[in-house]
């Protein structure tokens, strides 16, 4: 959805894909991004392949296939895609990027952090020559979606997102604590089936799983609009407020995963792990309206 | 604060006061409680001294001396007790009391839990003997006082909080996201000043030091009424309103100390660290206006 939806904004030019294990393995997840700018008519974009492990080699991937199906795109069994992806990692992609065009590039980050941890490995200036990094990810003041604890995304891969959230980059964070606002129901859906959008279309069939996953899971009829709205708020920034402050993440013990935001409230007498880490922005509220509006129109587009 | 309100509300019985480091060492907190009788002239009261150590030996104990002063009780050099502690540890005078009186007892725990888990240890029945626990601890969903994870009690023993939290005891759990609200301020402290009450007298004194490090902390003129609400919480729980969910307690890395709350919204296709854990309350909302309210009439009773 999110990938569709960044392609019909015309605000944003689509530099390139890169993937990242999450739902699937990455090298499905590469086989789906070629498969989907195939049936946008967008093969002129590149997709980058992404690391196939966690930062910390040895780390065991939890792959959450429950929750897009096996293949993450509905079970739609779908032909392979023509393409390829290019020779260059992920990371190589997004360092190589952002050096061409300092300032000027966001990161829309829509799984674990892998990739831009080692892009900040690969090139210290990463940080300075990205323009933004608006990513999914944490559970802020909430449960998480995985255990109590954390959110998938950066459960996926603890480590690499401590590294992303303390690495200077001007970064937006939209948790689940935003994301769980924005809602698509039933009703949604039945509309988006009733146009004569392809994008439309195509995500109504794929999203059966999603829907099932969200009854099993939350007793609701609807789904969380959690990628599309990150993609929206890279957009327009406007359609949410955040606060400010360090981020980290708990890379061990029961809490791992878990991301804790320092609101400086209090001054403490001791120096904390928190302490001349710089400052991100978190989401707090979004115009859930606007988003789920926003999505229907341009996904309806023919 | 809370020991003398303990003595001053007609609604509960003391039967004895059980000591821990945190603000001070156990060995100076049972000099304290005993001091604090004879001002009272309650020397009829048992004090049981508590654990010198964590539950895990070997850890390096966090002395928070500079919230109360040195000695405790606002650097005020009072004269040692003439009382002594009975012989009995806190933990055993915990078990004995609970198996004497099954289901009647309170705790209500100020400090670091290392008593009450060590109880736990001593007598499996420890749990079901016990009427309810009233623990002051935890910063749920809020940045905690040590550092932005953990706050003070927890932090002090979080193995201990941990084996607490999951006892299955009867647990109401007023963390600092609930204190906070509960502010005693300058003007109520001169209308103190000013009473003939005894305990209001000298209360006012040894409070200088912690009005000082709240102005330090927290940039404020005036003090959380910590202790004295989670006392106020045991002896009229309609002061408060809470949830109820599994709590476990991080024990390891940057949140060690911290304390998550399941409020059981999601079913997790996975076994997590907090399913089957027993169920306790955390207090989310107080009537902060009746608690400092009582506060005032009960210490300004002459």
């Amino acid at each position: 959805m999110a990938i569709f939806l960044a392609l019909r904004s015309p605000e944003v030019e689509v530099i390139g894909l890169t993937t990242i294990y999450g739902n699937v393995y990455t090298t499905l997840a590469t086989r789906n991004a070629l498969h989907l700018l195939e049936v946008a008519g967008r093969t002129d974009i590149p997709v980058a392949e992404g690391s196939h492990v966690t930062i910390t080699k040895g780390t065991k991937l939890r792959i959450a296939d429950f929750v897009h199906g096996a293949d993450g795109l509905g079970n739609q069994n779908f032909d392979p895609p023509k393409g390829k992806p290019v020779e260059q990692s992920a990371a190589a992609f997004l360092v190589e990027q952002a050096k061409l065009h300092p300032g000027k590039v966001t990161v829309v980050a829509l799984g674990p952090l892998t990739n831009i941890a080692l892009a900040i490995e690969l090139d210290p200036e990463f940080c300075k020559n990205i323009g933004q990094i608006v990513l999914l990810g944490g559970a802020f003041s909430v449960n998480g979606n995985v255990n109590p604890a954390a959110e998938a995304n950066i459960f996926g891969d603890p480590d690499a997102a401590d590294i992303v959230f303390t690495c200077g980059a001007d970064i937006l964070a939209v948790g689940i604590n935003v994301t769980h606002q924005v809602v698509l129901t039933d009703a949604e859906r039945d509309k988006l089936i009733q146009s004569n959008g392809k994008f439309a279309q195509y995500l109504c069939k794929i999203l059966e799983v999603y829907f099932s996953y969200h009854q099993e899971a939350y007793s609701m009829r609807g789904v969380y609009l959690h990628d599309p709205t990150a993609l929206l708020a890279a957009v327009n920034p406007s359609l949410l407020t955040y606060t400010e402050g360090a981020v980290r993440v708990q890379t061990t013990g029961i809490t791992r995963g878990l991301t804790l935001l320092y609101d400086k409230q209090k001054r403490f007498g001791e120096v904390t792990e928190w302490t001349d880490k710089p400052t991100v922005k978190v989401a707090v509220t979004v115009d859930a309206p606007t988003v789920v509006k926003l999505l229907m129109e341009r996904l309806m587009e023919s």
